[in-house]
């Protein structure tokens, strides 16, 4: 079975979550809104009338006859059927849990430059941004990194996010961390000296050769001014 | 085995929902920071030295041995333990998935009163507030609500948003519309007259005897200006 993936074509976004995780899991898959005609089908998939289980918003993935929406709820399905979360309820609810709070960090990321409304541009809301990236940067992003800083001690210099066995909730601080680099260069390497678990995994995820292969493969879409991390030299203050 | 819910003790906010999940489980729990000391207890398992899976933010659920953070996390639990969603797989998935958009809704239902950031004053943030309170009420609330409006439509007039049997997300929409009527009252009321499925539900669930004792019992937190539904006037333009 080939999996299809549905997402918007230009961006990493939370799409890439799913990309990382199905590329560690070497799975058959199609990234549909980037093939021709990819976004009629996409949207067509979103019709409340022509499916089952519509999504409300990409990403979503079909698999055989499911259609699966929102991305931690994606990567429980996915970790399950390849290996990339323990088998114990105890661990796959704690690596959930893990990803949900990623989850959460992926959207004030995102709010950061656009805190009033994801429909005005941000030129729209530029004064607005600048003081909740400021927040963010001084409250959140040292809040929330140095929580999983503290998860990845606790697990062991050889350890992962979820025990010692790699998770999806790896590849996605991975993925949060290259994020946040790109849309915070000044800020991150303020931060990254209390961050030595968090870069070595994010160095050994890197290193996986699935992930290698997929990193420097045509695959991986760059980050742009158009994702969910964005960067913006005004909003980067350290 | 008793649960204990780990919440802060003034407000409904998104422990609401597991409140709601364990009372028509019918389940033994206690909501550990509304007791005395409760609050201690509850910051002693955040503490990343005392926890083996320390949650980043209250809602917490210990349920035997687990602790379990994340509202759709412990939904999710609560749900297969409980009989409170379908058993297939493509149920849970599906009604997960709901949940997880609901989440969605409530996070941008609490950033129109905390635009910038959580952690400065309404009264620091009343302009930038406004601006996407009005954005949030326009554009989201329509979509988020006529998602959910389609998808019980789908469904059949007896249906719920799994399907035919009541899950954890009914229990969840219907708290969604309580807090929008209570933070929006002049907004909701101008989108209702499309929601005629949705309303329906939440009050079929309303009438449900456990949760109605619940409704009318001391355990249920009033609304208040410290939750995730606050209503200000000012934002509730129609």
């Amino acid at each position: 079975m080939r999996y299809e993936l549905y997402y918007w074509p230009q961006i990493q976004g939370r799409g890439e979550f799913v990309r990382l995780a199905l590329e560690e899991a070497g799975a058959d898959y199609v990234d549909v809104a980037r093939g021709k005609g990819g976004m009629a089908k996409l949207e067509k998939l979103m019709r409340r009338k022509s499916s089952e289980h519509p999504p409300f918003a990409p990403p979503f993935l079909k698999a055989g006859s499911l259609l699966i929406g929102q991305t931690a709820n994606i990567l429980s399905f996915l970790g399950a059927r390849h290996g990339l979360v323990p088998k114990s309820e105890a661990s796959r609810l704690w690596v959930s849990q893990l990803q949900l709070t990623m989850a959460d960090l992926v959207v004030e990321a995102h709010d950061t430059h656009h805190p009033i409304a994801a429909s005005l541009y941000y030129e729209n809301q530029k004064a607005e941004a600048a003081r909740a990236a400021s927040c963010f940067i001084k409250e959140r992003m040292p809040k929330f990194l140095g929580y999983f800083e503290d998860v990845l001690t606790a697990n062991g210099k050889a350890g992962f996010l979820g025990g010692r066995a790699l998770s999806y909730a790896d590849l996605s601080l991975f993925q949060v961390v290259e994020g946040l680099r790109y849309a915070f260069p000044r800020a991150m390497k303020g931060l990254e000296k209390k961050l030595p678990r968090t870069l070595a995994l994010h160095d050994r995820v890197a290193a996986r050769p699935k992930i290698a292969a997929y990193l420097s493969s045509s695959r991986r879409i760059p980050f742009n001014q158009h994702g969910i991390f964005r960067h913006y030299a005004e909003l980067d203050v350290s």
